[in-house]
């Protein structure tokens, strides 16, 4: 799967600016990507670039509209179906991280077989995949992991492959999750897979290579959270990482959705992943921590790096605020 | 979900008895709901129970026709199909454990329509789930964990169930794959819900319960097999089990279908399950450890579990060779 570029960003009719997070992200990571927005009034919120019609983001190059925006149910609103269908008359593909499906829609799955465009919803994978196996395979991996859902992996992963790439280190980054999947135009949303093949599908998202020197591995959930721990785990053996990064949310008083869940220790979640990434790479080993410091201001951030750079000894890092590159210079020597 | 017992055991044609095991676990651990078997020919293996036409089981009371065999691939062969129509006319639901879904057949579909029969397809599950949560609920259970795939973890699950009651101990079984959830008549195939969903559907599986003393839930995978050990820890914190008992085959060199992997050994795989399942419950303990010992004598095995309840301080035994009882001695304390 390949979400053809570059993307013209539809933000629907949304008001609420947190609503339009994916929309920010792929803006953030891959502006070259974007040749624009399309916004159905004027009250909708603005990415403060150019507002284009379905024609002119189609004159700029424009190949696939991308459903930039999130809801609580995760649907496809009906009032946007119109505009959905004109874009496909007009050539576009259309990618979507919403929970409900494109292909759901029998008029836009119509209007895309007549048209000959592809309908992309990136939450979910229906291809065949294969069991995962643990076989090393050639190719250097980091991977992110969290102490939570929600606290930077996406954001470290990307970081961290701008960086590497900055001190020449050819690297992808690979997507595990809908943001990150429209960011880069291809992977898998480890999470909507058959359970069985969790591993298998992270064994696929980052295949063996020998034509460039890492993969970035967007991490998900944490093996310390009981929602979601078995994906993490699936995608930490198939990842099969040379190198790890922590990361964690200062001031997060629960594991999300869970008030019950205290928040696990730093050193808890450090021996935990250490431990299981051993059974597919006896070279695993963290490279780094990198903190979403944004509850404390930057001084008291800057003085707790330090402090947490003794007490684990390994670089920690506010990426947000400090950039990445303590934790990209110990990649070298890998 | 539960399928409508007595049963009658269809074979179809199959002449290898590997190949009928779903069929003899359900008579073995369910003779009383067996009303017979139903063979397309004379070659097909038998159980050694009474033969019977599809008329015949019926008036002996048969609600389901149970696929009891097994193939690689796991489809439903077309020879089958004359059977299974009249079987739905007659009245019958089937179940069914194979990869193919019956329902993906629209002959049947609209034959257990017209007949207002059902078809369970039990490797899948279609149905909502919820996320899970990792909230302690009430009742008492017992989760039994692996080395690996294939060692006996629905085995001992039974033989447990079968001593807690004959201890005085109310115990139910519940079935995280195909074969149990057909001895069981209901359950949830784990390795089957997206991922997403592990550890809710343990949730499921075993709900809040005060009506009787403890659930028994048949493992999947081992937490060290890194073809599934997703589904292993979704399924260790969704259960939150007080107690755990470890199963392991005496003479397996290699973890299966992958050669290039050591079988773990007894101690990592008790440590592993012992601190993931803290999450969940800080009260989890393993109660002893259940050994296939089908690759030495007896006198071996009994030497062998002797020298390893003093090693690892659990009571250790071959249930199917030395009972479980050993083990269940100590449940009557949790």
């Amino acid at each position: 799967m390949q979400i053809p570029q570059p993307y013209l960003l539809f933000l629907g009719d949304v008001t609420d600016p947190l609503s339009a997070k994916t929309a920010k992200g792929v803006l953030h990571w891959r502006p070259e990507l974007c040749t624009g927005q399309l916004r159905l009034n004027a009250e909708t919120v603005s990415l403060g670039i150019a507002d284009l019609s379905l024609q002119e983001a189609k004159l700029r190059g424009a190949k696939t509209l991308v459903i930039g925006t999130a809801n609580a149910g995760g649907y496809i609103p009906q009032t946007w179906l119109q505009t959905l269908q004109e874009a496909l008359e007009r050539g576009f593909n259309i990618a979507s991280g919403m929970h409900q499906r494109l292909t759901g829609f029998p008029s836009l799955v119509t209007a895309a077989s007549i048209h000959q465009c592809k309908l992309f919803d990136v939450r979910h994978y229906d291809h065949p995949l294969r069991i995962g196996n643990g076989k090393p395979r050639p190719g250097k991996r980091l991977l992110t992991v969290g102490t939570d859902c929600s606290v930077g992996k996406m954001y470290a992963s990307l970081a961290l492959e701008k960086e590497m790439s900055r001190q020449g280190l050819n690297t992808h980054f690979r997507a595990t999750g809908q943001t990150g999947i429209l960011i880069s135009g291809t992977g898998i949303s480890v999470d909507a897979v058959v359970a069985d093949f969790i591993s298998g599908a992270a064994e696929q998202i980052s295949a063996a290579f020998t034509d460039h020197d890492w993969d970035v591995i967007e991490g998900q959930g944490s093996l310390l959270n009981p929602s979601f721990a078995g994906v993490s785990l699936g995608l930490l053996h198939g990842s099969q990482p040379d190198a790890l990064v922590l990361c964690h949310e200062i001031g997060r008083t629960h594991t999300r959705h869970l008030p019950h869940m205290p928040v696990p220790a730093i050193q808890a979640t450090l021996d935990a992943n250490y431990t299981a990434a051993k059974l597919t790479n006896s070279s695993a080993e963290f490279v780094g921590i990198c903190l979403n410091t944004s509850a404390i201001d930057e001084e008291q951030a800057f003085t707790l790096c330090r402090q947490w750079e003794q007490e684990y000894n390994l670089p920690v890092t506010d990426p947000v605020r400090f950039g990445i590159s303590c934790i990209v210079d110990k990649l070298h020597a890998i």
